[in-house]
């Protein structure tokens, strides 16, 4: 494979199949042969097109209210969900663009369904929403936390495939992206939030008690993709080890969803042509 | 019938059934008997009982925080879903009892979903909404004024029966009523309106070009009832040309179902016995 003619597609998990997570590349290197420094090159220039694109493709979807776009991103910690955010759609308008995280829910709301918290942030005509975190969490931490019974949980997968399925009935694009990092790619960028001092911020002992379950995270992810990525809303497994390799991943994904819309700009009021302001 | 050991479950659509809306009984009179002033009398001491009944089971519900309890109120106009919330639910605690009244959307909420306007409003634990007017609007007046494609409005039979099993799922209780008045039951209450400079306030011109598509209003009750009756989230029929019937069927399926919870009155903290204030 050539980074520049890279298909998006290959790294869809098709509706039923199981994405396989323990073999799963996590590097470009195993897509692409050795990590030479072109690779790099070329798709950090692919990317800056790519991020060009999108910030045209927002405003014209901004300016049609051709759809509603949603956009989950889901990922170990460090996997890079705030960088992708950033360094993929940083070209957008905030007028149209909203990203929304999903930390640990509050009192109130725990008190409704898991649907509740999301649903009010769903994308309107013409927004793209990033969910940084999602509803995905409440099959994830949730089991293997264990807060709430097993067959709580497992409901979960029926309730998510029909919830995105009305939101894609009334006009939803849903986009989603596991950001798949290998164990020790998370060891060497949790030391450095320790080390660097400029990323002590970032660090929080609870990460390195969550990294203690990491095969119990990834066989939830396991299940939650299997279950849940359908024509409608499908997961992108992103090989994540690499911030320049996922962000052309997550990039042209993005770029293709948004150039199938076919979003001419509107037509101009009629009487424009020749109006003069005085 | 006897009107004191009336049993509300014979109002209630079991999954699949059709409610027959047009041969279906709209008065008392018809499931009792001539309608009798002692009827009406029994029946009015009943709603009486039942109303302080569900004042307490009311507070206890938000004391044990046992479930979450959403109460849909459809109907025609004047078919009494004002007066069923203010009769019927009047002695519970503004604490812990919400209507929401659902009019035509927002610009805001035609740019969602249909169901991202209701989801926000469904109930916490411990807590009763009552939506007067609801998500079913949108297979209602949407479908009889043709405010979006049938294929559309089709498929929200299917998103509403997974909405509401989700909401189930996670701890909802789900009533649904539809007041079922007659054609010339609503020709009195609306000239009432009219005539009564009292209730002026009350009438819209548009109530009667609604009237004129009381057919098809029905058309879309018959399908919408039918298809999204279920076990997690029955609907009932309520003959509702006298109040004091209609109070009284509503009044029995929300006792029976809070009855159903047995919610006993949380233990008191510990140590508080013999505990002096000072």
């Amino acid at each position: 494979m050539d980074v520049s003619s890279l298909d998006p597609d290959r790294f869809r998990i098709s509706p039923g199949d199981a994405p396989g997570l323990a073999d799963r590349p996590t590097r470009a290197d195993d897509l692409l042969g050795p990590d030479d420094e072109d690779a790099k090159a070329t798709a950090e220039a692919l990317n800056e097109e790519l991020s060009e694109r999108i910030g045209d493709l927002q405003e014209r979807l901004w300016a049609t209210k051709a759809a509603k776009v949603l956009v989950v991103l889901q990922g170990m910690d460090t996997s890079g969900k705030d960088s992708t955010t950033r360094r993929v759609f940083g070209a957008g308008s905030p007028l149209g663009i909203a990203v929304k995280g999903f930390g640990r829910p509050t009192e109130e709301e725990l008190a409704h369904g898991y649907l509740w918290r999301v649903h009010r942030h769903t994308p309107a005509d013409g927004e793209i929403v990033i969910f940084n975190r999602s509803h995905y969490e409440d099959v994830l931490v949730v089991r293997v936390d264990d807060l709430v019974p097993e067959g709580r949980w497992r409901r979960r997968y029926g309730h998510i495939v029909d919830f995105e399925r009305m939101l894609a009935d009334e006009g939803t694009i849903i986009l989603k992206f596991m950001l798949h990092i290998s164990h020790d790619e998370q060891r060497e960028r949790l030391q450095e939030r320790i080390d660097n001092p400029k990323k002590h911020w970032k660090f929080e002992h609870h990460d390195l008690r969550v990294r203690e379950s990491w095969g119990e995270y990834m066989a939830a992810y396991e299940d939650a993709i299997t279950r849940t990525s359908t024509e409608h809303a499908p997961w992108y497994v992103v090989p994540s080890d690499q911030k320049w390799f996922r962000d052309l991943v997550v990039g042209r994904v993005v770029v293709d969803a948004l150039e199938r819309l076919e979003m001419p700009w509107p037509d101009p009021e009629p009487g424009i042509e020749g109006l003069v302001v005085e």
